[in-house]
């Protein structure tokens, strides 16, 4: 299938600019070859801004954009090819007829990030990999053995455990410090581009939520792929975007892991909230439909194209397509 | 003008795995309204890969897919749209015909990077806006200050200096001590992918310059595009590479910058070389072509199309178009 595409792009959104004084200058050769020079990180700097890369259809079939926004230590490549070269969820969503907006979060991939002193107030952290095949639901905790090098996945496994290196290539380093400047470079997103259907996984659901609580009149959709936090709903004004349609869903194998009962029983009671408003939160539960073996990233397990497909009908069934 | 697209990915070219232990385990909240979690790093990462994104036509008029590797602190990004939301040369040669290979290089952007203790051997520095405006040629030295925010450009500039702090979110924090990596994936690259041609900014000058010599039978033309660096003519063998069409581009006031003026002798030493060996590196330099205020990014600049047009015309010339 061709897609007829009019332009990508790419642009970032602002963070702040940061004034740094006092770090002592040290020399350095920056080329191959190049002559020594002397590094001075004195100045100004841009900090805190978000990468967006937009691909936009010549004729898009849906009314809206669809914002994808990527989870925690991962970047927008989340949404691109899976981790065993089959098109990704960005491709499925484009040639759904969406045009797409990919963006890497604050610190995160193409959003750069600041390795100056006491920017951030914390240190990052790198996933191990075993955390990674354990915490997103690959295997179950204590089928990472590095020794022997055996890796046991839930037996239905549909995550490409083959390539489950090529998947942490996809990993970054994380700060755990820095929501507040996410969601307000989330919020700006929203704010400024022509209302629009956001998609968020795992860390970003709890974004997802907020912005449109923020902009309700900007979100047109909400759709949580396996969202690991919400707003306390208490705290927050549900009835702000009780007309904004939202969508959660899961994969498998949640039960075997006591971490993600806990976030999805968050999710059920914003869900509850929503609907005690007056709103709506859809549930695409996809064990309950019989499709088992869904790791926590349904959008590289081998039925991707299947489970995108589930969402693109609701996508449709809301009435946001043309 | 619809692009027809017959799919956007991306995949990562390999580094090493790495195995730490002895870091201290901490405590951290994921995400936002998440429970507290014990973060231990100990055990198995991923290091030093590559990102690579490409967008591959339904029918290619170029010959061979074109890989554009960006320069030092920045990211693919370089290739996308300008800093005031022009499209770039990503655009401009897609439109020309070319399957574009973008890639993020070792430890930046989408590539990731490692904030694991010791594993660099070195630590990270970030560009001020300063030493951005100044090396890149946008204005002369001196032209910079801070507390009056006044910003003297050269005379005739064409970058786009109104969204000079847009440009400065491209930028990433950069190692000194990752060359040899870094040439490895470019390396695993060339070597994987049909031949191809290079399009190289600045400090990815080298690394062409050098994947052509690694790989002389996988890639057919090295374009680079204010090339900050060359292998040490008398340390490699030329003649490997005689057959390869090279092209180095200038812009403009590298007289008023003795950084740039060593580079670019370095560089006519290289195509002197090559000459002398039997190949070729032919030279645009724009102000000789009466072309004048170009920075050290021509395609961020505002005749950047124009650029584009030029060397898409030394392509054509070299018979890599169908």
């Amino acid at each position: 299938m061709t897609l007829k595409i009019d332009r990508i792009g790419s642009f970032h959104i602002p963070g702040r600019t940061l004034t740094v004084t006092g770090i002592a200058p040290r020399e350095a050769v920056l080329t191959p070859g190049g002559p020594v020079r002397t590094v001075d990180q004195n100045g100004e700097h841009e900090i805190e801004q978000m990468y967006v890369q937009f691909v936009r259809l010549t004729k898009p079939r849906a009314r809206h954009p669809l914002l994808m926004w990527h989870g925690g230590g991962m970047t927008g490549v989340t949404w691109e090819d899976t981790p065993d070269g089959r098109p990704g969820w960005q491709m499925a969503f484009l040639k759904a007829g969406h045009d797409v907006y990919v963006s890497d979060a604050v610190e995160r991939g193409r959003a750069s990030w600041s390795c100056l002193p006491d920017v951030y107030g914390g240190q990052p952290f790198a996933r191990t990999k075993q955390e990674c095949w354990e915490g997103f639901r690959v295997g179950p905790h204590g089928s990472w053995n590095e020794n022997s090098k055996i890796r046991h996945a839930f037996e239905g496994q549909r995550f490409p455990v083959a390539s489950f290196d090529s998947f942490v290539h996809q990993t970054v380093p994380r700060w755990t410090v820095n929501d507040i400047a996410t969601q307000a470079a989330y919020d700006l997103l929203v704010a400024g581009v022509e209302p629009a259907a956001i998609m968020a996984h795992s860390q970003s659901g709890n974004f997802a939520f907020t912005a449109a609580l923020n902009n309700p009149e900007k979100v047109r959709a909400v759709i949580g792929i396996e969202p690991s936090g919400t707003p306390t709903p208490d705290q927050v004004d549900v009835t702000k975007v009780r007309n904004i349609p939202h969508l959660v869903l899961w994969g498998d194998y949640v039960d075997a892991s006591p971490r993600w009962v806990g976030y999805k029983a968050r999710i059920d009671a914003y869900g509850e909230a929503l609907r005690a408003a007056g709103g709506s939160l859809d549930v695409i539960d996809l064990p309950s439909l019989g499709i088992t073996g869904n790791s926590h990233f349904p959008m590289m397990d081998n039925n991707s194209d299947e489970v995108a497909a589930l969402v693109q009908d609701w996508i449709e069934s809301k009435g946001l397509m043309r």
